[in-house]
Parts: C-alpha cells; structure tokens; sequence
C-alpha cells in the first residue's frame, strides 16, 4: 500500500479527541456541496464553507444533505463540529479513515461509518473509501475521501423528483444513501465472481507461479471485502432497531430489506472463500498431477535406454577375448535382444497404466 | 454460467421498489394457472390474465391457488401486486430470482421465498428456481422462473380427493407445497451421494486431473445445495412460529415435521461435505503414493545399471596400456563382477523394501 | 451401500402421512413380543398379532413392554396406530429408518428415535439399527429393524427381578432401554481406539494406498457414528427437562447419568476425529519423506558415476590424435582421478547430511 | 495403553448403580489415611478400615480429610456409600476412571470429579489419575487410584497450621485440593512448552520420520490434557456458582481465582496446539524444500554430464569414415566445445538460481 | 525464551496468596515514582519509599498517580498491599507477569491487568511487559516491569495542563492509560503489517527453508498478540460496564471509543492471521512449482540425450560383422538420424507444453 499513507501509529500517545487525518489524503481541497428539498422543490448549491451550509440549514422546512469531500482538513472538521453540535470523539472518527464500519446513536445525531467499494485499475485491485454519515433533525451530512461516489442516480431522483424520495424525512434519505452503498457491493461481488470463474478455468491448465498469486491476491481482496461487509450487518440491524425519533416507522420495512441485502452479501463472500479456498487445493493437486506424469515420462524414457545402452556398452569392450564379437549373427542377436527387452519393458509399463 | 443472465447489479442505483427482473428469463410469455377447491368441488382454470383471477378468488370460499409461471413481466406483476395488495418490496423480492430463501409476515399475507433444485443435463448440474409464494385468506399465489415443477403430485391429491388436503384451509395447502419442495432435496441429495461414492471409488484408482475438477464441480454444487438449504430451516421455523391468524394450529405439527426434514437436510450436506473434503486429502495422497512408486522404478533401474555401464565404458577406453584387457578371463571376470554387482543391489533394494 | 434399499426419494411427492418404509428390509415377517411385569410376577409372549398385545395390555397393572421386529408392515403399523392412538406422521417416521434421532412430546406419550450400532463383517463395518420407542402409561412399545439388539441383559434383569427395574414405572423401564444403546456406543468407540492405534503404528511403516483408504474407511465410519451420537444428547436432555407426567422425579437422576454418558460419547468422537485427521498429515508427511530419501539414493548414485561414465566414454573416442592413449600410466592416472573424483562427491554428501 | 485395562464396555447391559471399576488397577489394598483438624489441633491417621473413619468424623468438631488410595474394591466402596449417604450412581463414577471432569451437587454434599495429570517415564508421557472429592459438612473425602498426589505440600500446610487453612472450614480445605490439582497443570504445560520448542529447533534441521512421530505423539497429549481441562473450567465455575450452604461466601472470591487459573490453562492449551499444527505444515514444507534441493543436484549433474557423455559416444562409433576422427585437432576441438557446453550449462543454471 | 526466568510453576504447591515473582526480573531495584495534579497545579515526586506516597496520598484533593516499576520485590509489595488495603490475591496477580488479562472490581478500588507490547532487537521480536493498575478514589497505581513505557506522552499532557485529563478524576486518567496501550498496539499491528508484505513478497521468490521460519516466526508472534489482545475486549467493556462508583458517566463514552479500537485489533490480528496462513499455502504450493520445473528440466534433458547416447553406443560396439559401418554414408545417416529423433522429441514437449 501506499507510503505517503498516514498511518494509525501517528495517534498514538495523543489525546483523545484531538483531529489527526489517517489514510491517504486523496484531494487537495476539500469540497462541500448542499441539496435541499422537499415535495415540491430542489436546490443545489457548491458552498464556500461550512458556514454557508449551517445558514441555510436553519432556515429551511425540508431535508437538506450536505456532503463533504475530503476529511483531511482539520480546521473545516472543527467549524463542522462546532456549528453542528458535533462531539469531537465523532469528528475524529470521521478522520480515521480505517475506522471499522459502526452506527452510533448520539443526543441530537445518528452517526454512520462505513466504506464504499469500487475496483480501479487494470488489474481490479479492490479500493476503499469511507463513508461518513451523520442523521440529524432534517438534515443529513456526509463526509467523503474523495469526489467521485455512488450516490449519482440518487441525486437524480431526487432532482427529478419521481418516487418516493422527495415526500420523505431525512431518515429514508440517510436509509437512500446506505442502499446504494450496499447496492453497489453487488457490483462488486459479481465482478470477483467473474474472476473466480476465470481463474477456475485457468488453475487446471497452467501450473505457473501466477496462479498462485492470483489466488493469493483475490484471497486478500476477499478479506477486504469481508471486514467492510461484516459490520455493516450489525450497522443496518442497528440502525433498524435504534429507538431515535429520528428514524419513521415507515423506513424501517426499507431498512429491513437493505438488511436482507447485507445478509445475502455475507452468504456470497463466505461461498466465494470457499470456493477460492478450494481452488488452491486444486491447483496443488494438479502440480502434483504434472509432476507424477513428469517423472513417469523420464522413468519410461530411462528404463527403458539404460539397460540397452549398457549392453551396446559391454560389446564396446575392448578384451581380446570376446567370442560373441566373432559371431557372424552375433550383431543382429544383440539387436533382437534389445528390441525384445525394450518391448517387454513397455509391455511393464501398460500393465501398470503408466502409458 | 449464462452471459445473458440479467444481473444483480443492474438494480444498482435504481429506486426501492424499482421492478427489474434479475436472472435468465427462462420463458417467452407468463403463464396463470388457477385451481379452486372446497371440500366438496375442484375446478381448474388457465387464466387470460390476473384480473380474471382476482374475480374467480372473489366469490371463491374454499381455498384458491394461483400459479404464475415466469416472473419477468414487470406489467404482469404490478397488475398483481395492484389487485392483490402487495408492497412493492415484496414484488421487488419475486422478479429478483437471487434472493436468500427467507419468510416474511405482512398485514394481510405472508411471503416466501425459497429455491426448488433439480438435476439437468448429463453431468447432472444443478440447476436452482426461485418459488415464491403467498399466503392469504382463503389464497395462496406461487411465482415460478419456468413451468415444469414439483407440484404436480400434489395437484393429482387435489383432483382425487384423498386425504386431508381438500378439508383444509390454506395455510395446509402452503405447508403442502413446502413440504413437496423439501422433499425434493432429498432426491438430490441421493444423487450427489450416489455421485460422491463413485468419486470415492475412482479416487484410489486414477490420479488424472480430471478427479480434481469432478471433486470441485461436485463440491460446488454442495455449495449452492447448502446455501439453498441452511435459510430454509429458518424459514420453516419463522413460519410454524409466527403468530399469524392465516396458519391453523392443526397445521403446525405438520410444520414441525418439515422442520426435522429440513435439519435432516443440512446434515446430510455437512456430513458430504466432510465426505468430499476427505476424498481431496485422499486424492493427494493417492497422488503422492503414485509418484514415490514411479520414483523408486527409476531409482533402481538407474542405480542397477548406471555403474554396470561405467565399468562397461572403463574397458571400452581405448588406451594402448590396459593389462586386463589381454586377460583370457577378463572379458568373464567383468560379466561376473556385473553381475555380482546388480544382485548386491537387488538385495539392498529388497532390504529397504522397495521391492 | 444396498442396493435393493428403498430409499428417502420413494417418499417424494407423497401426501404427508402416507406410510412407505423407507431402508432396506431386513426381516421377511414382523415378530411381536410382549413382557409384562410387576414388582410381583413377569410373563413373556410371543404375540400372534398387535390386538391381542393390545387386549393383554388392558387388564394389566404393572409395566408392559411390547417390542415389534421389523417396521416395514404397512398394514401392523396402521392396526399399531389405531389400537394405541398414535399419530400417523409419527408412524411414518418409525417406519422411516433415515429419520434423525429426536424425542417428541405427544398429547399421551412419549416418542424416541435412536439408532443402535453394531460392528458386523470381517473388516468391522458400522451397522445402524433404528430403534423406536414409544413411551405410554404403563406402556413402552419398541420397535426394531431386525431381530438382534442390546436388550437382552435388561430381559434377564426383568426376569430375575433383581435391582430396582421391576419396582419402578414405565418410564424406568424406557430410561433402562436408552442406557443400555447409550452403554453400547462405548463398545462400539473402543473398537474404534483400537482401529485408530493400529492405524497409527501402520501409518509410519507403510505407504501403500490402502492406508489413505483405512483412514478414510474410519473417518467416514466416524462421521455416521457421531451424526448417530450427536442428537442423542439432545434427545437425553429433552427427555430429562420434559415436564410430562410419564416421566417420575427418581427417574430424572439416572436420565442425568445417561446424559453424561452421552456427553462423554460425543468427547470421545471428536477427539478420535482429530486424531484421524492427524494421521492423514502424518501419512502425508511420511510419504514426502520416502520420496525425499528415494530421491536422494538416486542423486547420490548418478552424480557418482554419471561425470565418471563420461570419463570413460572421452578415452573411448576413436580419434587418431590423443595422446593420452599412448601413455604408460595414462590408464591408471584416469583409474585414480576417478577414484578422487568419486571420493569427493561422497565427502560432498556426508557434508551435506545426505549419507 | 495397557491391555489389563478394564475397559469401559465391561459396563454395557448391567444394571445402572452396579459398582464396577473401570480403568488399571494401580495398586493391590486400598489404603485410608484421615486427618483431622482445627484451629487449635491436627491429628493424623492411618485408618484400617473406613469404619473407623466413620467414628472418628462423628465425635470431631473441626474439619475431616479422609483420603482413599485405591479404587478398585467394590465391597469398601460400598460400606463408604452406606456410612457416608452416598448414591450408588456417585459409587459408580468414582470407580469408573474413564469419568469426564465433572461437579454435580447432592443433597448433603457436593461430588467432584477431575483429573491429576502427571509425567512419567523417559519420554515424559502423560498419565493421568482420576481424583474423586466429596465436600460434606466438616468433612472432605477424596479418591485416588494411586497413593502419589500433588497434595504433600497442602498436608505440610495444615500440619504447620501456617496461614488461612486451619482456620477455615472444610469448603476451603477442599479449594485447597482443587487449587493444588490446578496449579499442577501449570507444571505439565511448561514441560510441554519445552518439548515444542525443542521440535521447533529439530524440525527444520531433521527430516526424519520421528519428527512426524514426535510431532503426532504431542498432540496426542495435548489432546489428552484439553479433554481434562476444558471440563474443568466448567466444574470450577459451578463450584464457584453453587447455592450449597457447604460453601462460604468468603471461599468464592478464592474459587475465582482458580477459575482465571483454568481459563489460563485452556488458553495455553489452545495456543500450544496450534503451534503444533505450524510445526506440521513446516515439517512439510521443509522436507518438500529438501526434496527440491535434491532434485537440482541430481538435475545440473544429469544435465551438464549427459550431453557430454553422448558427445563422447559419438566419437567412440566404430564407422569406417568419421572425418573427424582423422583431424589433426578433432580431439581438442572436441574437448574444447564439452568444456564450453558444460560452462554455458553452469550459466543457464546460475541464470536460474539454482547455483 | 531466558532460562532465568521464573516459571509458574515455582508456585505449585504454595499456599493461595503467597507472593511469589513469576517471569524475569527486569530490573535491580524497584522504583516508585508519583504525580499528583488538580485543575491548578501539578507536582512530581520520586519517592524514597511507599510509605512516603501512602502520606502524600492522604492530603492530597487532586488526583494522585503512582507508578511502580518492577513487580519482584515481595517486601515492597506486601507493604503496598498493607497500606493501600489490597487483597493478596491481587497482589499476588500483580506479581505473576504470566497472568491473562483481567479487570476486577473489590470494595474500594477496581484492578486492571493486561500486556504492553514493544518490538526490540534487529528481527523486530516482540516483547511483552505486564502492567498492572488499580484505580481507587482519587488514586491510580501503576505497577510495571520494567522502566521503559508508552505513557511519556500522557504525563506530558499532564504537565502542560492541556486538554481534558487534568479537569477530569482518576477514572479519567486510568482511560488515558488504557488508551495509550491500546493505542501501541496499532504500532505494533502496522509492524506486523509490513513484516507481512515483505514476506509475501519474498515467498514468490526465495524457496529456502528460512521463509518457512520466518512465516513461522511471525505466526507465533501472531499468537502472542492475540492472547495479549482477545481478553483486553472483554476488559474495556467490563470497565465501561462496571457499576462502580469509581466511573463517571462522562468517561463512559471515552471507553465506548478504547473498546471500538480493541474490536479493531481483534479484527486486524484474525485477518492477519489469515493472510499468514495463506502464505504457508502459496509457500508450499510454490516449492511444489519449483520442483516441477527442475523435474523438467530434467527430463527433457534426459529424454532427448538418452537415446541418442544409445544409439552411439550401438555403433560403438565391436562386432566384427556390422554392415552400417562400412557403408560411406552410415555415419552422416546416423548423425541425421539422431537429429531428426532430437528434433521430434523437442517438438512432442512443446506439444506437452513443457517447453
């Protein structure tokens, strides 16, 4: 992984609460935009800063999302965390971007983190972003590493104004941004699945050193995958079970569906270890396979060559006295002799099935 | 498996509720099928279409079982959905045909969804279908992928008469469906045993690579059997628990009879499961065994005969002082020695119990 | 496995309830035979039919014991069911010899499903019985597969009257019933103890395929032992926490022991399981170590004598010009270089570990 | 294991409560031994008879140890059961030494069953001792089936009436047992952490046979020392948790103190077999690394000398017209072209990293 | 591990509360030292002795820590125990460096036990120093092995008086300890992390016996860690969940967040864990490789060379009848000849995909 990384360790010995981004920082500046709505209209805007953001919040009826790039500046954190009742505990959360996915209830939030997935590069090495999200009063902020997220068809139903999505609170929009996420988890999944498929194919015929590190490599990708997916069973159930005024009765039948999701996005990563499991197995017994059948080729081939060259070896003698050397057939007997043995030693080798 | 096959991740980004139909469509046109008993009378109809099914159950008061082969027309199951009151999550669930088997309460019905297997083709691969199903007042409507199923036995006890299943309400006619789908996976899993013991038997015999590949095609197919099978003990089991007023406690042993089939079940694919882990072990060793045997044939060949043939090459030298060579016995004292030499070790090999 | 056996698929389809026997049939006709005991007197009988079982159990005071031989008689079973008020789902899981052992309570007795082992046949081959038991008021009914079981020191304790057996209720009599198939499974584990230590002591000797196949044999007679054992716990602590009235306060005491012993059982498998998977590795482990020492012989033997053979084979060139050839002491100088040669290498291996 | 054993089959179809010893009998005459204290008095005993224990108890205000060595006479156990009250079910698993660890409260007094774990002989082999305690009201009476015991230094203790001992009742003395049986497991566990680091250094040095052995022959008391620990931590907890009035409150925080003791126990035992599992795995893969090594040897031999022989073979054909064999520098030539194949071979080799 | 060191099993046999040092002694005298502060001033002491801190104590309003390093001497301890009312179990648990890690509540003070970790010496080996703490009212004692901690940075904090700790009570400064050990373990899990990508890169590469060691090497640290780490969860959350006085509500949360970074760790070490395991896999499956290619080699070698090598032997013989010889073109026949046989067998490998 990266060496420019900020690691974990850089905490260690400071006080709690105090802001230190961990991760790599993936931006320059930080970006915050705004969405607001309710049923009947939408405006978005590109804020200056998190001030901007609190004033329009206070003003508004409806719900309004306001979604930050970049967690690294920790001078925006603080502002955020002090316009928006933020406990530092939280905001250094947000930070710590190898924070395990959880769902907090606080006083006046809920707090979620989790991570989005994506594959980037040719060799679809496995990327994570985490994902911030606190649910207030009519309001719901996210905290991104980067730019680019899942959240694009969201914006657009909630631009176009068409399902569900604009007639709700702020919960089934938070429940919204969670779906998608998870959503997206499937696009994964399949994609590891295609790779899994192609690598069975491939482990039979080859026997080389990149099957194993391709084996290897989707194995760790896998594990990845497993520590992002697991907590968020336990984020959604909670999430669902949570007791905050925050959250309708009418989201949780959605929030109930997303678990369903989370749940079948589990099955198919332990199927997938198995498989993946199953394949290096296969693929060491299909070495051993190859080398049995190397060694039965060079057992074959030197059976049968060493006896006949030791005796074209004993008629190379030099002695004086050799009487087969004489005899006028003696050539064509040793010829017949070595064709018979030779014969009689593949006939050896059929019985045992090694040809 | 199949490259048309519509996937999970279209649904990424898409509005909750959204219908979009995920899996092969495996039928040109949806088929309604209806049959209505009472105790007293049967009568089978093939339906134009569901409204004129939601007429017949109107004034129907026995009990009415519609069947919906194809589950990809989004019209035909909005209509559905529409005429019989079923959320749009629920409807979601049916055109998904990659959902978990899971059992869910609602106001007025209750939902299942679960996997039919059978066997196809030669190689006899498993092939999966989604069941769905819904249990109302007086109704029960199952969702198919494709026509053929299970059930025919069932409808034959329908038409005939016998037993308990016309004196009964509906709820015995969903236990009946459930306990013909469950039954079935017995059938399967005499077939994967009968599979696993020819396995076990070719194991020892040959060591190709094509062993390998059969014992993870077979190891799969548990796989998929078991991920079918493990939520279906939970579903039977929310289902003889839950406090509906739709199941009849005269129904309920029967539930718990399905339950104890249903953990029959995943025990016997635990159980094969160890089995087929075994067989690999066994397989390796078998491998393992083959090449030390290949080795030991070739390390006494070459042992025997590669310092017969130096000797043979040290009198084949051409040097002009070389006393043995004039020897009378030379030529009979190196053959004895040779021999002496290969019978010395013949007896070595013999000792270490190579031969 | 039979061949002739009917199997669980028969069952397919069936209206639930419906009486098939499914196992192979071990016994032409079924045998009824009935103890009736007090503290007083004990009288035997062969009984023509179940009626007159069920006549001699009316008038009686004490405990009656029926035992049936031989499950597969749709038509006794039915009169069986009939005359003691049996529910017919039960009936088909006795007459089911693949049922998994459970306990149930019913609204007047008690039912048990076990299996009962035996070792038959020269290589030890595992042998389950199904044993079900019904527990009533002053009533057990047994029934067997075949005639043989391990009951008869609990005859003879009946008939001499000794002990507490003939002074305590039915429920004794079933608590007395399940102790003796409880005791039997320690028969059965140390046959099995001394499978294993035999295997142990072959495994570092031998090499041969029928090792792999040995331990494979007592793995999988291993895993039918412990799915026979497993429930069996249960089975013993439902039976004990059941609040039927059947069931006497003395009697939970000795249904504690009985549970221990089942504990003890399934300690016991487990612990054998892990050792079996021990001897694979080990089996495993000593193959590569023969394969290394064979491959080792070989090296030795060609790194020896190949480079001296092309020696030989260099003074064996028929060039005009070599004027070693002419020399006096040309034969003996490459005679002893060879020597060296040879010595060198051998002192190569003996530094290497090799010899 | 010895083959005078009693085994625990001997049991099957007796009547339960029949007293049987199962397991070797260590010793010809049991042996009783009885000390008796309080704060102010110590008085030793060795009793010829547990009758005269008996009378001994009855008179005496402060706390009885009886200790019995020797399990094996059925008429003095069941004197014991008639003076002291006990069960014949206690009886029985006293003399049974195959019992699983175990604590069970009785009426007037609560039973105790464990294991004393020793190492005996050479090869430091693991016996184990089947130590039974009944905990009365002043009175402690424990069961061995040899007279050793880890106990001396506890009988020091109450002689020398140094600390908390002879003031406390008899729960505490029989803490003090539990404790010395504990903390003796301590012992073992460093004798074997000594043994793994041992087979630790020999495994990548060795790759003999015997480390396969050595290596089984640990887990198989690793094996043996789990199955006498694990119950134990339960049997402590009960103890521990027991509503008797045998135990005092101030016992307790005593007993906690044993229980962290056995969970360190079980912690070390787990941690130590899976160290053992590593060693396997390096085992295998350092006799595959051998096996490779071997192979390149026997490889870059074969291949550098084998070309070179047939060179040289070429040139010892017999053909009436070889150019070559006239050239004035053929020889040379020749030698000069073996010289520079075998260097190129050296190179390829090198190239390869197998040099 | 040092042969000095104090075994656990010096115990065995003493009385319950003895003291007794268990583990090396690190240190030649033990040093105490102390810091006491409120909101307003802060001043340290070291202490002459802990009679001098047991008066220091009584003044004082603020809190008050005092910091022991080096747990063997008895006399010492036992004073401390005397003068701060601790129970000698506890001390005695102090004073056993080989305890599990624990937190227990007592009348008036809670006890904490756990590990700190730190990496030293060139091959990064893992040390592990116990640190035992008791936090009463107003009072946290520390008690070290040795001098060297991670707590540098929080008596700095408490100097500078910046932040919450000096406004908080002793239960906040027992959480600011905590904190900073479980934030150690980051550094010593990114160590980890990177010793793990070095050898992943190296198992590819190198097939030596030392990566099988090293693998090895790290899994033991693996083990280490997690028996250091799986019971300090159970710790934190005991400590969260205690109903002591000694707790405020505020801390609570600040515990939330340690018990988060535990499940961090726990999480990091088992996917740790299982990326080690996997390159025991890749390691032997690449060994398995090598040998492969190297038998290739061999065989190609062997297989084309062989024959030819023969079929000059043949030619080479002495017969004095062998018409070839004479032929003016047997030998350029020959040489082609052989030829074509090279070329056929270089062409039946490529075929065979070896070359």
């Amino acid at each position: 992984m990266a060496n420019n990384r900020k690691k974990r360790s850089r905490k260690s010995g400071m006080s709690p609460g105090t802001l230190v981004h961990i991760g790599d920082q993936k931006l320059e500046n930080s970006k915050i935009s705004l969405i607001q709505y309710s049923e009947a209209a939408v405006s978005e805007t590109v804020a200056d800063g998190i001030e901007q953001c609190a004033e329009l919040v206070k003003g508004h009826k409806g719900v309004t999302w306001i979604n930050i790039d970049g967690v690294h500046d920790v001078a925006l954190m603080e502002k955020t965390g002090e316009l928006f009742g933020i406990h530092s505990l939280v905001l250094e959360d947000i930070m710590n971007t190898e924070q395990r996915p959880k769902m907090e209830e606080h006083e006046n939030f809920l707090f979620f983190s989790l991570k989005m997935l994506s594959l980037s590069g040719k060799n679809r090495s496995l990327a994570l972003e985490q994902i911030s999200m606190l649910l207030g009063n009519g309001l719901v902020i996210t905290f991104q590493e980067s730019p680019g997220d899942v959240f694009e068809p969201l914006r657009e139903r909630i631009r176009q104004g068409k399902g569900r999505l604009r007639k709700q609170k702020a919960d089934y929009l938070s429940y919204a941004l969670l779906d998608a996420i998870v959503d997206n988890y499937f696009v994964i999944l399949e994609n590891f699945g295609d790779e899994i498929e192609e690598l069975e194919e491939s482990v039979l015929k080859s026997s080389g050193g990149e099957t194993v590190s391709r084996i290897h490599a989707i194995k760790r990708k896998m594990l990845v995958l497993r520590r992002a997916a697991w907590p968020l069973r336990e984020l959604v159930n909670n999430f669902e079970k949570c007791e905050s005024p925050l959250l309708e009765k009418s989201t949780r039948i959605f929030l109930r569906d997303v678990y369903d999701h989370t749940i079948q996005i589990i099955d198919s990563v332990e199927v997938s270890r198995e498989i993946i499991a199953g394949l290096l197995d296969m693929h060491l017994s299909s070495i051993s396979n190859k080398t049995n059948e190397v060694m039965k080729v060079l057992t074959i081939m030197a059976t049968i060559f060493i006896p006949l060259t030791f005796i074209a070896g004993v008629y190379g003698m030099n002695f004086e006295y050799m009487p087969e050397l004489g005899w006028k057939w003696g050539y064509l007997a040793v010829m017949v002799f070595m064709l018979l043995a030779a014969l009689g030693m593949l006939w050896y080798f059929r019985r045992k099935k090694w040809l």
